[in-house]
């Protein structure tokens, strides 16, 4: 491959009481519990501004997802037709990057309380973003 | 830093008549040209499904951004407070990751053309996602 390769390191990690992949949503409109995002100590300093009541993007590093997979059954049903996995939202894919919106709940030093977060306990965060409301991007 | 580091590999470059950062739009709603989202060869097959009229989320690899950078002036102007980069969208970030929504105009083989891009040409792709309409993280 000659493709160059770009390193990315957890600017944080998921605590959560979800500690098993088998019992955390599919998607966090899907009984997520709420949830601690908390920040490294040299990362914390990027949260400056962020309130409760804020709606946040945050992507994480599924680090438990299979990287060499291209096309899957649709949320594990075998009776659907295979799928590319750029038409889905399965963790398995080449960077298997999780895609989260979330609602601020609490701000504490460095770490966020959120609400609709599904990853399990452990799961390594890359990065926050806010969602912009006047952006198409976000609504 | 203990922390572990994750390597990511493009899925793919933005094709597109914007090469200059400073030609780009902050936004994708702010003037952003028509794009073609040319695949990699070996991950072209997990865009099968993928239809006109679709809306994705795109991600990219900032590939020009400054890595170091925990603190901005929102939208680079001076006379805004010191913001974290978590609460701002600046590219200036530890993992440079862009978040961009799309529709899909044309599938072709192993490329898309989509509205709303405003990444600049070369810039590396590193995951496709559908927005989910059912999804209140796609709303």
């Amino acid at each position: 491959m000659e493709s160059p390769l770009y390193t990315i390191g957890p600017i944080g990690y998921v605590r959560s009481p979800l500690t098993r992949l088998e019992d955390a949503p599919m998607q966090g409109d899907e009984g997520a519990p709420e949830t601690w995002l908390e920040l490294t100590p040299s990362a914390a300093q990027g949260l400056m501004g962020i309130q409760a009541g804020d709606e946040m993007i945050v992507l994480t590093w599924l680090h438990l997802a299979e990287r060499d997979v291209l096309q899957v059954h649709p949320r594990g049903d075998i009776n659907r037709p295979l799928t590319g996995v750029f038409a889905t939202r399965s963790p398995d894919r080449p960077n298997p990057i999780g895609l989260h919106r979330v609602s601020v709940l609490e701000v504490a030093e460095r770490k966020l309380r959120v609400a609709r977060m599904e990853a399990i306990d452990g799961t390594p965060i890359v990065d926050i973003k806010p969602v912009l409301a006047s952006n198409p991007s976000d609504r």
